[in-house]
């Protein structure tokens, strides 16, 4: 198959580099700026640059783009897009995302499927892709109005580059779901090392610190795009947490030990039961 | 030197089998139940059952109990204590304890140092004890009273066991900067869980889910102990975090991108300005 990747940071580098190592397709590379084409070139993760000709014969096009230059890229080369071709996105949020794709892969002829790669680091970029991110993570798919073969082709892609399993989903659980699982450590991620304390944790820090202020590094441009984009869901989460945050709080203030004992316990069991 | 462990859980159990690895001295250990000590002799983490005599020719004893146990430890068993001996804590928790161990130490005639080696797990107990639990950890030292020369035989065992660096500080600055680095994170793992979406996250989640809720699975009776011992220091915290959340809750719901970029960017600054 010939593979368009358009958009080389972290994720469609990735992927890029993932195809190469673990099939035999050809894969073309497309980006704004030049440097991580060139990077991408020489090290051998795209076969060679993409363009509006390239499009014409893509069976694959997957949008390593922010959502909403996703949306925007497929809206200006839609015409050039060969009409077998099945075009994913690579979103955080899909609600915003999917019903326009769905309405320029109408306009245009192409088929769209809706794609979020479980996976990422704390920092972005192609110089941090790597052909090994997606082992064993989770393959979300947005089926939308796509045919059976059209997926196959993108959950066949992903099984072959090492992804551990398939979800399939809506848009509105995909949101709802990641609100909770991703976008919520980030805002507290950051909300957490705002504390005054933080300058100063080293030496009275260890894992704890560590795992929840990790993803503070955070892409500032592109978290609050998803942010705002998945703002209901998002916000939900955010003032279920403070709920919660308040609950325990106000039990360390009780300081009835057996009544704290037994809200903190209610979390334990809760990890328990999902096996972790 | 005869060193003493009373109390053999993941952190007793720990520095009984870092001791045993990386210096030559003698162990005893002592556990309320039996069958922690009975597995620490079998795999040699400590070469013999310690009772009150023994306690009269320690050098070193480390309490690696819960921290108001600690105290009754040394309140039953000051008496049968060695002079020269140096007693440590192992608590997450310091003003509530190091005035207390300080009046034993002057009714009994032993030395006493504060004492928080900073790492664990998300389990707890002998079985998951482990001699190199502390190798590049912080040992956080309160000299209060303590002579240099007590305080140099602990830090000497620290280094000789593995831990990365040494850190002096008051039971003050111990409380809050361990409500920041430790507390916090336990408190919010468990307010994370406790949304209705946790149990479905399967299939949705990446690495930020782990990380968050990692601690969840919490012991709920020592961590309601710590959180009630240091509730100043610990609601100062989560009022914090919960206005730092608010602030960026309130910037997704206004939905000026521009804003909220800066807020976020602020995040990624610090961790920046701490190298990490």
């Amino acid at each position: 198959m010939n593979i368009v990747v358009a958009g080389l940071g972290i994720i469609g580098g990735s992927l890029a580099k993932a195809i190469k190592k673990y099939t035999d397709n050809y894969v073309y590379g497309m980006n704004r700026s030049h440097e991580p084409l060139e990077k991408a070139l020489e090290c051998g993760a795209v076969d060679a640059k993409g363009d509006q000709e390239v499009l014409g014969k893509a069976d694959i096009l997957i949008l390593g783009l922010y959502p909403e230059a996703a949306v925007e890229f497929v809206r200006k080369n839609g015409m050039y897009i060969n009409k077998d071709c099945v075009v994913v996105d690579t979103s955080g949020i899909k609600s915003e995302i999917c019903p326009q794709m769905e309405q320029l892969s109408a306009d245009f002829g192409f088929t769209f499927v809706g794609f979020h790669p479980m996976a990422g680091k704390e920092k972005n970029g192609f110089d941090v892709s790597d052909a090994d991110l997606f082992r064993n993570a989770s393959a979300i798919i947005v089926k939308g109005n796509a045919s059976d073969a059209a997926v196959e082709r993108i959950v066949s892609l992903c099984t072959k580059i090492g992804f551990g399993r398939v979800v399939y989903t809506t848009p509105e659980e995909h949101d709802r779901m990641i609100a909770f699982t991703s976008q919520l450590p980030h805002v507290l991620a950051c909300a957490y090392v705002f504390s005054p304390n933080c300058p100063y944790h080293n030496g009275f820090s260890a894992g704890s610190y560590r795992d929840v202020s990790r993803v503070a590094n955070i892409n500032a441009d592109l978290w609050s795009e998803l942010f705002i984009e998945n703002k209901k869901p998002l916000i939900t989460e955010i003032d279920t947490l403070i709920s919660n945050l308040m609950l325990i709080r106000n039990g360390i203030e009780d300081g009835d030990r057996r009544e704290l004992t037994k809200i903190l316990h209610r979390a334990k069991l809760i990890k328990e039961e999902l096996g972790e």
